[in-house]
């Protein structure tokens, strides 16, 4: 089956998506409309709504996304939590769109079961990491919390581009460094 | 010296300055027109172009004003760092909108003099800190990183409402455990 412009359904689905993603990287999520992003996909303004509903439609869809890609980075570092803070920065600085929505309370519907359910599985995998870590055990909630602060708090900081400029240049030499401040 | 409708000079920057921090608290700093802030503030559509230039104007002066702020509260904490992250964190909360502005890559004049001195004055106080950490001497640059990564990712998540159900409603609670845990 195919829709305006020959795309086929799921790749329209996609290329707004990117479009999206595109248009919040250069100017922030205020300044996304649907309208807009028909244009630049070239397909009707009515395409978005459909396949959205509305911008909140939208970026609750791209907050999906961000929280399965996040989920699925943090799960290929195989329970090493180092190597999993590693790729939620290298995640923050490939999917910075992504990023902004997921973090951005308002934006989106936060309690739609899909972004309640990938946001749920990144936050398992982060945390099965945390007993990895040296210190006083039954503190584990303190320390995942600690440990999504410091990737976090890294990440927000590398990509507002406020790091000293001593700051390695590869986000993953320097996040790495950071990182391992919580295992000494 | 007394301007439009009575304000004296500097209450009506201070004046501006608060509608703007009120803009932004509601709906972000991309919101933000001079226009509108002069209709908040009652006062003549000329006021803040006069005070501030243009909108980056406008930000650098808050952005300013932000960083003093900042680094007067990190310097009451007196040289403790445990207690300066918590003031970091405190001063996020309770000044959400200079926060935003101060850490948002391009809506400012990030190179103007009056930021970079207010911003180094609170590096500084962060740093003189630092030195109080347990651990290996000669990686204070990367400590100093790692305590800051810490206290904003703990303010950032705090601020998108990101926290787990289980977090202290208190927010300083919750960031001096967190915080704690890079001295263990």
């Amino acid at each position: 089956m195919t829709t305006t412009r020959g795309y086929h359904h799921g790749d329209l689905r996609r290329a707004l998506l990117d479009a999206a993603g595109q248009v919040i990287g250069e100017s922030g999520p205020a300044a996304l409309s649907l309208r807009d992003l028909a244009r630049r996909a070239g397909v009707s303004h009515a395409a978005p709504a459909h396949h959205f509903g509305d911008k909140a439609g939208l970026l609750t869809a791209l907050a999906v996304e961000g929280f399965d890609l996040l989920a699925a980075a943090l799960d290929r570092a195989g329970g090493d939590l180092l190597e999993a803070g590693v790729a939620y920065v290298r995640f923050a600085v490939a999917h910075r769109a992504h990023f902004e929505v997921m973090f951005t309370p308002g934006l989106y519907r936060a309690d739609d079961p899909a972004v309640v359910a990938a946001r749920t599985r990144a936050g398992a995998v982060l945390r099965g990491g945390v007993a990895a870590l040296p210190g006083p055990s039954g503190e584990s909630d303190r320390d995942a919390l600690a440990a999504w602060s410091i990737v976090h708090g890294f990440a927000t900081l590398w990509l507002a581009g406020a790091l000293p400029p001593g700051t390695d240049p590869d986000p993953e030499v320097a996040a790495r460094a950071v990182i391992r401040r919580l295992f000494e």
